[in-house]
């Protein structure tokens, strides 16, 4: 029904991850509808651009526009920990608490055998390469509490067995500001273990 | 805490509508950690194709790659039935029933005061013009049943009651398939009001 041209831009928004059919229709007639030339060409040069300017950092591993990052350039952070994440959106997460000082490495995903996601596939060796500096004390495993980052944060922590550095997984529980009554049983659970002396 | 070219790409992508700043991330971190640079330059591609090749219909207002578009151009199309739709994603719904074989009008918007969307700022003066055809016998107001769709149709039939075209406004009722217990209460009396003899 469409033109070539609309069913190829169609297609290609398609691909995001999240985005169906719908979306990117809806995505395609705004730029062909209510989108001036102008600002659909920068809607393109801004993916041009970012494409050219961002690679990854040669130490984390995070996207970055210099190498080394920010934070693996900066004097002020803490470099005897490194917090494990699965993507870069984990780092921004866990920087707007302005709560962690040290180090992150982003894996860019997660173990995975049913979508064939070994470890091969994830940036654990270069995790490794990083611990040959002895300052390193302790790596904090912050990937998701899911299966596959679950599985992952167990297979780093025994990798990382032969190293002098202490391994800790980021706490589960009931979050802050919800009602123990929706708590799903797993979570549940979780905080009855991990239970704290007040 | 992006670098800059990440966050000029998140805030074009969230422009779209519907696309909120954290799915707008997450299509940002597609290109970047999942695309290849020639994938990404094809997105660019096609944005700047669709854009160029893509422009109204002169007689229907729908977008196309050529002028009149295919529905507008063809002998085969009845061309005394006018259905008057909001967006080309209308026309394309009632083009998958291939049960309507008029022509079309797209209106590329609906009457909102509250957006401060008026009459001059969709296309009904090029409606207007349409209807000085004089094998025009009839216009099917197709807009949605909305607050904005119904005035919109009242609007249009208004004025277009000074030419000698029989103005018509598509049925509501009960979708089919759908259960009437969970029928909105509006739809329900049009339903009602509208029930045809057996």
């Amino acid at each position: 029904m469409h033109a070539a041209s609309i069913e190829t831009l169609i297609e290609k928004f398609a691909r995001f991850p999240g985005i169906g059919r719908k979306s990117a229709e809806r995505m395609a007639f705004y730029i062909l509808e209510r989108m001036s030339e102008e600002d659909a060409s920068q809607m393109a040069s801004a993916i041009l651009d970012a494409k050219k300017s961002i690679h990854f950092c040669s130490q984390c591993q995070n996207l970055t526009d210099i190498d080394p990052c920010r934070i693996c350039g900066s004097q002020k952070r803490d470099r005897s920990v490194i917090c494990v994440v699965e993507s870069p959106e984990d780092v921004n997460a866990i920087e707007l608490t302005n709560e962690y000082n040290g180090l992150y490495h982003v894996l860019h995903g997660a173990l995975s055998p049913v979508d064939g996601i070994t470890p091969d596939d994830i940036r654990i060796n270069e995790l490794l390469l990083r611990l040959s500096d002895t300052a390193v004390k302790e790596v904090i495993m912050a990937t998701n509490p899911t299966v596959n980052g679950t599985a992952t944060a167990v297979y780093i922590s025994k990798l990382l067995a032969p190293f002098d550095v202490k391994v800790t997984r980021i706490a589960h529980g009931i979050p802050i500001g919800s009602d123990l009554e929706y708590a799903d049983k797993i979570t549940l659970i979780k905080a009855l273990e991990n239970r704290q002396i007040m």
